[in-house]
């Protein structure tokens, strides 16, 4: 019988979990504890701080409703988000680069005519995406479904402003043909800060950092036999692709928006998707 | 300029910390994040665990209300509240050791007189508590103050039943002369389970843990020039002393119980308390 010491708290803490208990569960919860133990002595934390951290907790559970879910800002904000996709998405070279899902998709967006205009509010200049969903070998692959999905030109998704976007603002689906082509007009995206007047805005705030994501166009590329993709493209040039909030940049999904001569569509942005086969 | 990759996420998140930053927020937020991308890391994290633990912290936040705090629970059920009590009240040799000053003191309990029977609502077994309040060359010290509280017979804190309990049941506060002497009567406490209905209880009963603390009688002890005193005496043979749900157990702080002759006073129970001066 070992009691609880600064020396054997790791030990007696997870000494305790019973026989019973899932390994999986064993293994993480050990982990953690282990972790978190650790840090805690690492910085000798004081009550004031163990306190803080209470308030800081809490606060941030009871902010979360409806669209606003506040731990996922933390985790994103921390890097955790993009560690954990990082681990889950490792793929050989030549497969496109994953990167957040974020909160803002929507189920069920409308599958599109190729070439259709998704912003429905006319607001933002307009940009021709197009490209082409391949496999590893550099295939074409056939019935991938491109789901897209962008902030409109104020920086705000339609779920973010019911009363004043049209339903499925900035969203679509297409579907490819046998060449493996995509096709759609959408905006320019721009750049918008996550949600910053909650906890994690106040931590964002003393870390001195700033709550920007860069401009970007969400992407989540399905196709049969097929690992779902889910990335962004993102503006090159934008001021904040070396300080995303949510640690979301990656060099290879930085896309050069052209500038054309069509009054009517003022940019193009072309980039080609590769996804990785469906492992058993 | 160098993006998040699973290698560099670390650095690549404590590197956005701001010049402006205090240092201690800077180190404690290093240490955190270390800490925090090496548990995923070493467990791989599964997107499928993630969410779970979201949505965990999310509804731990969003129990807390008026005397419940699941966030403290936590804490406690981890470990963690100990450790920061560990690594903050570390003393001498011969100093009464501290435990987890628990969520139900209430401030402003009555200053009784000495020998007075703190247990108002006449449920329990009567236990005369005494001892006296020393330093540590072994001098009594006056004018300390007792501060005492603990549940009734059926496991629950006043503030758990304001409807049924008297007010301030089981809670009072001593002050000694200069013998340096406490008594008082209260009752033997029981041992009771920790609130179990949230996630907290689900994860103890996750891991196979039960979530019941071994009876004790806490005490808060403070005197001029030394250091305030938090812990609690537990009851000798109790069957949780060595499964207490939150840690809080240590051998120098489990009382012998003593079965007495007067019928109006089932038991005793004699400790010292030993106070370290207070250091600048």
């Amino acid at each position: 019988m070992s009691y609880f010491t600064e020396d054997t708290s790791t030990e007696v803490v997870n000494g305790r979990i019973g026989a019973d208990a899932s390994p999986r569960l064993r293994k993480v919860m050990t982990s953690l504890v282990n972790h978190l133990h650790a840090f805690i002595r690492d910085v000798e934390l004081t009550e004031a701080e163990w306190e803080t951290a209470i308030d800081f907790l809490t606060k941030t559970g009871q902010i979360c409703c409806g669209n606003r879910q506040e731990f996922i800002l933390l985790s994103d904000t921390l890097g955790v988000s993009m560690l954990v996709d990082a681990i889950n998405h490792r793929a050989p070279d030549g497969a496109t680069e994953t990167t957040v899902f974020g909160p803002f998709h929507v189920d069920g967006a409308p599958e599109r005519d190729m070439g259709a205009n998704i912003s429905l509010d006319g607001k933002g200049e307009v940009c021709l995406y197009s490209g082409r969903v391949l496999d590893l070998d550099g295939k074409p692959i056939e019935n991938a479904i491109v789901d897209v999905w962008s902030d409109n030109e104020d920086g705000f998704y339609d779920v973010q402003q019911p009363d004043s976007q049209p339903a499925f603002n900035n969203r679509g689906r297409f579907r490819t043909g046998p060449d493996g082509v995509y096709a759609f007009r959408g905006i320019k995206p721009v750049s918008y800060p996550i949600p910053d007047d909650g906890p994690v805005g106040k931590m964002l705030a003393a870390l001195g950092r700033h709550p920007w994501r860069p401009a970007h166009m969400h992407f989540m590329v399905t196709a049969p036999g097929h690992r779902r993709l889910i990335t962004h493209i993102f503006v090159a040039g934008d001021r904040y692709l070396a300080s995303d909030a949510v640690f979301g940049v990656k060099e290879t999904l930085i896309v050069e928006y052209l500038k054309t001569d069509t009054p009517s569509e003022v940019w193009r942005a072309d980039y080609d998707f590769v996804l990785c086969r469906q492992t058993a």
